[in-house]
């Protein structure tokens, strides 16, 4: 019998579609494994059970179709769920006033007939690669609970991973939903810059922040982020384009895509095990050609400057009023990036200009680029620093060197998930030009059919309720 | 005889173009007239005599006619002239190589039949609202040379009130044309931002910069406006507007226009003449009604802050490299920008969107506002504190402090000159909402005709070449 627990969205919702499940079975077997396991990896911060059973209900009485139908979902817990205060990881957010209504990519993942069973634990205002969080613990890796889940999106990487819900949302200012991909093992998707909508969810950084889907295979990606594309006139910054589906062309294999990896800065800095993991990868698409991405230590500097400063202005008057109730960790680094010289962020956003044009020009010459998504695997909980070639740094400020660069310019990638050994799970940034989502998805896609990536479950079964 | 030497646009187009005087004749007397005077108001750093000359040759034959046929112009030396290098006033600037080719509005200008005679002196980088310079002397107030002309555009002021040409080109970020034609008793339009290209004019803060016109009656600023409109491929800010003629309509009256007195933060903080003036403007317009410009206090601080950050981001290289070859006012007014913390650029920044949809609502129950230009008629040169209101200030950061919140969102000004007495002439705003420049120039034109404002020539003829 299907464990309908840990199925993928595909099947749950083909199985719904097709009479062969009730949204309720696997509505109810969803909530008992959450109840069962999410105690070890504390990825939820709130279970929706009541309004999960409703629309449960809602899909088993016909009343809601979709290409998610029945699909529990779970969303970082910066996403607005009507009802909810939206936290936002912070102590501080959660005294204001409950959401009044859902943010515009749950209104359509439901409308896609998913079913919301819950939001997601995150970094403190989403400024961490770590998962880590001191008001509601730590989020854990799946693969290891002494091991990080990497952040900010780690309620939503080991939520995924751990078989508690195919699909879940995350947001990526930096890295946040590639990193804790990498480090639980699943696939991310941080699409173009505008592409999704962000109206109802909590800002970080007005000029980075993405929000996107994470899954345990390719084609529940696809179809988690083809329920969501369109215009959204709530959403400022979000395009104006019609949704490009990416579902039926996604096995239309990679003939057509010239594939080069990152060298220069995306081949130094990081763990022999990171650059292997990108050159399995390679490997297994016949990717030969090396492409350098210009300035791209400049454009973590940049990045890194940017969002100090942004984040700072945007948590001002809260650090000046209640700094004692911030992490301590978050705290002190916006206090440090409300010092930072204004001709320096200005000086940055100058050399993005340039650095968006160079990078656009060599995406001229390939469609895909392929770079390692952290430059180790998943340190464990608590761990400050680590070496990297052989200098320690930060932990928390450094994992996402490798990630930085590429949102910086708001380019799509899809986060794949490799597994070198019986260690920890690694990722590699599948990178395109922006709007072209669809040439990433193929190539990870090809790479999960050929077995070079996968995204496993990766804690064991319980029974059903 | 006519003296050419001081005569207005319109009367030297029209008369050219009867064929009532020729190019030249206008052309030597201008020539003959900035030789004689101008060592006592020191407008120009440049006179393009040869340049002059073969222009008003070719206007002569009749191979270039139009709108300002045979007029002469002199332009702030911040705007691109061919062969000319661009000092924007300072010293490292002029060591390098010579502009190839004009500044966009100085080719409009020469399209439409004038002839350019030089180009005029201008406070370091523009960063000054006084006309002093260390390198090039102080432009001088030609109604009494041991006082300030007003800046930065103090070269364009001086010229033009001195009668050295009927109009002249200046830049305005937070009152560099309003502040000199307040001082030196001449109109000087300051356009909705993005109306006239920038092209080929030297920086100061990008989203604060405009570039416009200054004269001796409303009719020659409309004359010159006209001429220079219309969109620029090179200048990615300009409008893609068609031109609107403002000539046409000059005189069509203000029967339709509501105008307001702009009262709170525009009603205190001045001198008595400040105000008087106003009230001079507002009683010949039968305006009773007070408006309140709201939060312009904060508009005006975050105008200042915006300004000190991005100008030192601009100049951030040459003060590293040659802060020794800087103006010392300006130097350390930039030292201390490139030390202001980024977060209150960007609060200010954000604060900007706020005040702006505000001010825009205002601006749908009035069509006009007025309010002062300067809070004082012109210090003497090298006064470095004034009393406004009992409280010593430094008079460099303080004279735009009524003219600093209103382009800071960039909403067209008229400053017309009002004479209250035979001291120095005060300035007055006359300020429309976006786009609407043909409302402030007809309020302009209407005082202009009923004798309430005025710019007669401040200095006496000399006998013509």
């Amino acid at each position: 019998m299907t464990d309908w627990s840990t199925a993928g969205a595909g099947a749950v919702a083909e199985a719904v579609a097709a009479g062969r499940v009730s949204a309720r079975t696997v509505t109810e077997a969803t909530l008992a494994r959450i109840a069962a396991l999410d105690p070890a990896v504390n990825a939820f911060t709130d279970v929706t059970a009541a309004r999960a059973r409703a629309r449960a209900e809602a899909v088993d009485a016909g009343r809601v179709r979709g290409p998610l139908a029945g699909v529990p979902v779970a969303v970082k817990n910066l996403i607005d769920v009507a009802g909810l205060p939206t936290r936002a990881g912070a102590r501080i957010n959660r005294e204001r006033p409950p959401a009044t209504r859902d943010a515009t990519l749950v209104e359509r993942l439901e409308a896609a007939g998913a079913i919301l069973v819950g939001a997601l634990n995150m970094g403190e205002y989403a400024y961490d690669f770590t998962g880590e969080n001191v008001h509601d613990g730590d989020s854990r890796n799946p693969h290891d609970p002494a091991h990080m889940s990497g952040g900010s999106s780690g309620g939503s990487g080991a939520a995924v991973a751990a078989g508690l819900v195919p699909l879940a949302l995350g947001s990526d200012t930096n890295g946040s939903i590639r990193v804790p991909s990498a480090f639980c093992g699943c696939f991310g998707l941080k699409p173009t810059y505008g592409r999704l909508s962000r109206a109802g969810s909590f800002p970080f950084v007005g000029s980075l922040d993405h929000l996107g889907p994470m899954a345990r295979s390719v084609g529940d990606l696809a179809r988690a982020y083809d329920a969501m594309q369109g215009p959204d006139p709530a959403d400022p910054v979000a395009t104006d384009r019609a949704p490009e589906p990416v579902l039926p062309v996604l096995d239309s294999g990679i003939a057509d895509l010239r594939i080069a990896v990152a060298g220069g800065y995306f081949a130094g800095g990081g763990d022999p095990e990171a650059f292997a993991a990108v050159a399995r990868v390679a490997d297994a698409l016949g990717a030969s050609r090396t492409v350098e991405i210009p300035e791209a230590r400049r454009a973590r500097a940049a990045a890194y400057l940017i969002t100090a400063a942004e984040g700072a202005a945007l948590h001002l008057d809260r650090l000046r009023a209640r700094a004692a109730d911030f992490d301590p960790a978050v705290r002190d680094r916006l206090i440090a990036g409300a010092m930072i010289p204004a001709p320096h962020v200005e000086r940055a956003q100058r050399f993005r200009r340039w650095y968006r044009a160079a990078v656009l020009d060599l995406l001229g010459e390939v469609d895909v680029i392929l770079a390692p998504a952290t430059p180790c695997r998943a340190p464990r909980r608590g761990q400050t620093h680590f070496v990297i070639d052989g200098v320690e740094l930060p932990v928390r400020a450094n994992i996402g060197l490798f990630t930085q660069p590429i949102s910086f310019i708001g380019l799509p990638v899809v986060a794949v998930p490799v597994r070198l050994d019986d260690g920890l799970p690694l990722g590699v940034q599948v990178i395109a030009a922006p709007w072209r989502e669809e040439a990433a998805l193929r190539v990870a896609r090809h790479l999960e059919r050929v077995g070079a990536v996968a995204a496993p479950v990766a804690m064991p079964s319980v029974a059903q309720g």
